[in-house]
């Protein structure tokens, strides 16, 4: 690599440089880079399932090997904590797993038949045979508040080298140290199936011309991306721009709105406002599901559901936030939202890290304020209270995109309930009942997308089984000969794939 | 609607005016249409699908009742040939009966489930389970090569209201008259059925105004279209350069590559030139499917197969373009193409119509004007002459996105068919063996589409079954009891809708 000048981890918990210093790659390395990853794409998109299934497996023995060290440096460099960083690496090697099964199980082919009919008239009827490939290089951008499952090593590369796509990974500038061990346990895993190292590359460095250079190289294919708006939509407009435009996968922020519905608040009102003070305060509210709003109806119950979440927000712990960035774009976000008419403050006082703070507004003033939809990122969120249902249901009619939307009620409120999932089908990709958004499982039906700007391609999610969809592309092979057909495709079926044969599944 | 300009269809074969007036639409009339689609889009998303595939029957049933005054009218306005356009008729009714079986067959919602696991340490598994839903009021551009199949009541139409999608149509301005009969028909079928009129609506107008306000209206969520690269990207730009970017599935032109390889040219040169005039000259060249370029290797046969050709299209009887405008575009390309130095061109000199144009070139030639690859709308095609299948395998590495790429190959050739394989799955949506690839079967299997600039989202077919996943996102639904469940992922299964569960299917 072309690189001399190099950048170092901060620590947000200290402000202090850690130990070590990493390259700031230039054009010229992804250039390079992104060359020889096109250069092998033929060769890795046509390994075997099970080759593919393999190094995946590789990958996670390795993570799993070197987890102390991920771990401690992990901590150092996000301030997230010991036991929730080996959570999310465990996490990270069962999603690496998942998409060794999922590559290996050939239902990502949807391969699909039409039966020759020769004697079709007034023409005669070709066999056609359809299987899905890997779309070629993909780009993946880390994401600050997840340094292992949507970094590196995390859902996105996992489920584009699944695919058979060769990955170029934009690490995030705040957790350095941490993508180095993690991108040298893909490079080992690589070397011990004698795969070729351009399938993988970490680009590293601290400037927004790194990550536009990698998303307008024209042998990039893809991108995946988990991270603001902002970043997320200058770089979906390169994409878009390009002369050849690519698909973009951005996960740009939800609000996660929440209803508790009148008689799920009377009967669990202490129970409610536990959970939520839990659910919103997780990780220092640096998930991309927090609750960022709560509509609740007017009532005793819901006063008193907002007393003990008062009471929790004034008593909260100050928590450490992932970068000095963060920090102060949530103090100073938060600050200005406090300015605006109709909204009442909670917050914690702690002596170090940053409150945790609650907003009450009505619902009138919320139909009034349609910007407090946009989420502050942080331990951070605004309760509305309707005057009934009805309110409630009206409301829901206005919301902006998100990754999920929940509802909490009991058998009384089914008739609200149903008419809520209608609504919010609409705008999320994931409903919770009588649960919380934050914890999302990595397995077959999960969703994690909707429309935008929870994601920029509203019919893909980047968490799960169906993540793998993203890098894949649908081809049909018309009356070629059984010697020269894919092995998918292949009568003989040598692969053992499922197919479906005019139209119905065998 | 609030229109009061109008205009009129122009005969391309007399350039006279066709009987009757049709309205201007206007951003007024694009804002009620839209709205009105908003209005109805949840009821229409929530009827079954056995009432969506009535209503897909309904609106076959009466085009075929229409069927003599449609193809008369479309005679009239494209001049097309009555039997071309009964067969594109039929084509049609057969997509709209073929998505009817589509929507009930159920395959389209990917209902995938998770068995909940409360007893899973250290976080219990919930239920989680996945279906499609129709994303929202599509806009469709009718084509102005397939006045019925790519037009108001064409593929996209079809498919969109399979998924539950309402659907506005923004007819082309060749063939108003044919659109508004159909259009008609649409309104009858839905009558009959008791739907909403606001399910479909046809806005017809000459201006670019008036598309591009159909494809940045806030109720649209997604974009059909097929037609020129100049045009199409236009619209794809507006689509994401929205507030809230919308999916823009646009097919924008292809050169549909053929490789003759040595064995088959040396067994079959009669008849392959014979096949090449018919599938360039078709519709006069104005498929999407149309062979541009056609890669041959040296030799006796090959120059054989040249003569012929030569023969061919110096013998081709004048055929009338779509417009006017589209024959201007045609001759002044040719002419422009005919002055580049490396091509020697052989055109037929009809009377009446558009001379079919060849040209020929060296591979040396080809390799130096990139340009060429680009599709000249029109019974014109470019053959290539290579030193060898070496020479031609390195050509078929520089060729841009196509829905198409064709091998005509022997046993002899198939060490080279099968590394043109490798490389053409790369660029194509379609691979044709020893066949031709206008005829685009409307089928389970099908794929049109392909890398940019074949299709705007190259995972997508706008053909075939499989074209309905265009217009549906994917929900999931957590820990939502029995009650609450939509119909399709109850565990009662009332729609008999196919699930794969925990990965595998059942």
């Amino acid at each position: 690599m072309s690189t001399t000048a190099t950048f170092s981890a901060l620590n947000p918990a200290t402000e202090q440089s850690i130990t070590g210093v990493f390259p700031q790659h230039t054009h010229q390395d992804v250039d390079l880079a992104a060359k020889a990853a096109q250069e092998i794409a033929k060769s890795y998109r046509q390994t075997s399932p099970a080759q593919r299934s393999r190094l995946l497996q590789a990958i996670a023995d390795c993570l799993e090997e070197q987890r102390e060290a991920i771990v401690e440096r992990a901590n150092l460099e996000s301030a997230l904590p010991l036991a929730r960083l080996n959570g999310e690496l465990s996490r990270t090697t069962a999603q690496l797993r998942l998409f060794a099964d999922v590559v290996e199980g050939g239902l990502w082919q949807e391969a699909i038949f039409d039966t020759a009919n020769p004697n079709r008239e007034p023409l005669p009827k070709a066999d056609i045979r359809r299987q899905n490939i890997a779309i070629g290089p993909v780009a993946v951008f880390g994401a600050s508040n997840f340094p292992l499952a949507f970094s590196t090593a995390g859902g996105d590369t996992a489920s584009a080298l699944a695919a058979g796509c060769p990955v170029i990974v934009k690490g995030h500038p705040a957790h350095p140290g941490t993508s180095e061990i993690v991108a040298q346990c893909i490079a080992k895993a690589l070397k011990s199936l004698e795969l070729p190292q351009a399938i993988f590359t970490l680009l590293q460095g601290t400037t927004h011309e790194l990550g536009q250079s990698v998303v307008i190289h024209p042998a990039i294919k893809a991108v995946g991306f988990t991270g603001s708006i902002h970043g997320g939509r200058a770089l979906f407009d390169l994409a878009q721009g390009r002369p050849e435009p690519i698909p973009f996968y951005g996960e740009l922020g939800a609000s996660n709105p929440v209803f508790i519905l009148p008689k799920r608040m009377e009967l669990h009102s202490q129970s409610l406002a536990e959970e939520y003070l839990l659910s919103m305060n997780m990780g220092c509210g640096q998930f991309c599901t927090k609750p960022a709003v709560v509509f609740v109806t007017k009532g005793n119950e819901t006063e008193q559901f907002l007393q003990t979440v008062r009471q929790g927000i004034a008593a909260q712990q100050g928590q450490t936030m992932l970068t000095c960035g963060i920090k102060r774009n949530y103090l100073e976000q938060s600050e200005k939202r406090a300015q605006q008419q109709g909204l009442t403050r909670t917050q914690s006082t702690p002596e170090q890290g940053v409150p945790a703070i609650l907003f009450e507004t009505t619902s009138n003033d919320w139909r009034n304020n349609p910007q407090w939809q946009e989420e502050i990122f942080g331990p951070q969120s605004i309760v509305v209270v309707c005057e009934n249902d009805q309110d409630m249901l009206e409301l829901s009619q206005s919301l902006e995109g998100s990754l999920t939307a929940t509802i909490h009620a009991e058998q009384d409120d089914y008739q609200s309930a149903q008419r809520l999932i209608s609504e919010l089908e609409e705008i999320a990709g994931r409903i919770v009942f009588n649960g919380w958004p934050t914890g999302v499982e990595v397995s077959y039906a999960m969703v994690h997308g909707g429309p935008y700007p929870a994601s920029t391609m509203p019919a893909s999610t980047s968490v799960g089984a169906e993540a793998i969809k993203r890098w894949l592309r649908p081809v049909a092979y018309q009356s070629i000969p059984e010697a020269l057909l894919p092995d998918a495709l292949k009568t003989s079926n040598p692969l053992n794939v499922r197919r479906s044969v005019d139209g119905k599944t065998a």
